[in-house]
């Protein structure tokens, strides 16, 4: 199994991209990386790493897409970037099964979208990231920003793919779904919302639990939340924006808190260290990208190497246990 | 100046409504406070309190809506409310100008969307609490959740309805205002949103800074995130969610930390006051109903005798310093 790994997106690429590849591979055995991007530049790293290149492998891909880079038109220019030849690969390799990238989100879904056959039947795939919840476990939220306007239809697919990304990756045998939206009562939400209640209510091989509050996703009552991209990238950032706003409040505090403060803060240290463990969604891999017939991750921007590695070895995973073949076979036995 | 209060809404009502309520009393002179609910239950818990009743009038109101009401079916029926009859008497007295209720939020829109006239022009009221911002300042969140689903007018007119209280009430003669995206650049948003932009970057008597994400809503650099109610309600549930899942986290960790992590929590708690009392927005008053020709501050349902005196206090200083006349002097420029 080969995993490509974008050596040029994010924020502290290409170095901990790198370094990140190469403590997945020492971490896992039988699998194999392709590290996209500029050849000189990624074996010098890797030269650096004195890292065993048996299992590594450099696609040279001199290109390279930012985040000021209009998507769709930076895929379509820079052919010979990391995301665009990366992709490509993926799609023509065989032995190749997931795409691992920090970079820009619109370019690699974009990219994605274009050159990775989706699921037949799947009308729009989504970004899905995988949370920490307070009770330690794990909840998938679908769609996070992929789809900023969404059909019913849509949210349909996006509850039964996050049920068999929970089922095959997770080990869940019924994933608990949540709708989010603006109240818990059956009538709540607005007009789309209204619509797809009854959809994954009558759906009887989907758990759905009924419509639920945003402060409710990170309670670990849910396994699977859906979403419209839009509500969905509003309700990720909310919590992500106020878990930085807090760990930052309390910094100050303490650095204005004179020596009292500080000794308090190293007597407390462990537990600020549990609690931005579980409140960092780094540390738990990637965004998938749910209805494509291979496996993309999407890595936060900032992510260093401990990230990488665990998106790796998540899209590993994602691989093994075919999520893919889960969702396909969702549908054919819908279908029939 | 009369301001009603709803005795009989919230979690800890009657009691704790009825000490807010004498509390903002003692803290401010020049008006009277009018308490809507059963009247027999209300004298005993002024009798209890010693308050002296110069200043306090009852409005008997013997039926109570719950949140397990529907809205509009509970403000058809119970007529005698606290909720209905308080707001009635709102419309109808000259001297009253402004009700505060800590009671279903559902209901409280309902009833005052029915009861009291809007402002000409505004063609939907929008329920707009008042955010503490890491920097130790406020912004309006407009609208969280009286408007599931919008028009792009609707938000245009939410963008200066937040500027107007801004400017009316904080004192900024400039507000700052943001539409709440699911990314920065000019060109992200869903469909509403792609409408809304270009309202508000012509609107010369606006200062749009343009998209933001939903971390952005707390950073301070903004005084008006704009966003339609459904978006707006996510935004706001994720972030006090996240807040709470934090604060319970940390309380676990010292919990489970034995004698260290106590002593540690001692020397911090000023720290750990201090946090709170930023991220608690009950402190900080209640949600404003824009639009509407009277004043309606809707208070967290969990508030307690402190959040009712701040509401209370809040409803009066809204009514002083002219709101309403601010958003109607805004419309009447607009269209001569």
């Amino acid at each position: 199994m080969k995993i490509i790994v974008d050596a040029f997106g994010g924020d502290h690429s290409p170095s901990e991209i790198i370094k990140g590849a190469v403590l997945a591979l020492q971490t896992a055995q039988d699998f194999s990386v392709v590290l996209a991007g500029k050849e000189d530049v990624i074996k010098k790293e890797l030269n650096a790493l004195q890292s065993e290149p048996s299992r590594i492998e450099i696609l040279d891909a001199p290109e390279v897409i930012t985040n000021d880079d209009q998507p769709t038109e930076a895929v379509r220019k820079k052919r010979a970037s990391s995301i665009v030849a990366g992709l490509r690969r993926l799609a023509d390799d065989e032995q190749a099964t997931a795409f691992v990238s920090a970079g820009s989100t619109g370019a690699v879904l974009t990219a994605a979208t274009i050159l990775i056959r989706r699921i037949p039947g799947i009308i729009r795939p989504a970004l899905a990231p995988v949370l920490p919840t307070v009770k330690g476990g794990h909840v998938m939220l679908v769609d996070c920003g992929a789809n900023a306007d969404c059909k019913p239809v849509n949210l349909h697919q996006f509850a039964y793919m996050g049920s068999a990304y929970a089922k095959a990756v997770l080990g869940i045998p019924k994933p608990k779904i949540g709708l989010l939206s603006n109240g818990t009562e059956d009538k709540k939400g607005n007009e789309l919302n209204k619509e797809v209640f009854p959809l994954l209510k009558e759906d009887t091989t989907l758990t759905f639990a009924g419509n639920i509050e945003a402060r409710e996703i990170l309670s670990g009552d849910y396994d699977v939340v859906v979403a419209d991209g839009f509500s969905g990238n509003i309700a990720l950032k909310a919590c992500e924006g106020t878990a930085l706003s807090m760990f930052s409040l309390i910094k100050e505090g303490i650095m204005q808190g004179g020596l009292r403060a500080k000794l308090g803060y190293l007597l407390l240290k462990p537990v600020f260290r549990g609690v931005k463990k579980v409140m960092d969604y780094n540390d738990n891999g990637g965004a998938v990208l749910l209805g494509l017939s291979k496996v993309v991750v999407k890595s936060h921007g900032s992510s260093k190497a401990k990230s990488i590695a665990a998106s790796v070895l998540q899209a590993k995973e994602l691989a093994e246990k075919g999520v893919v073949n889960t969702i396909a076979a969702y549908l054919t036995k819908k279908e029939s």
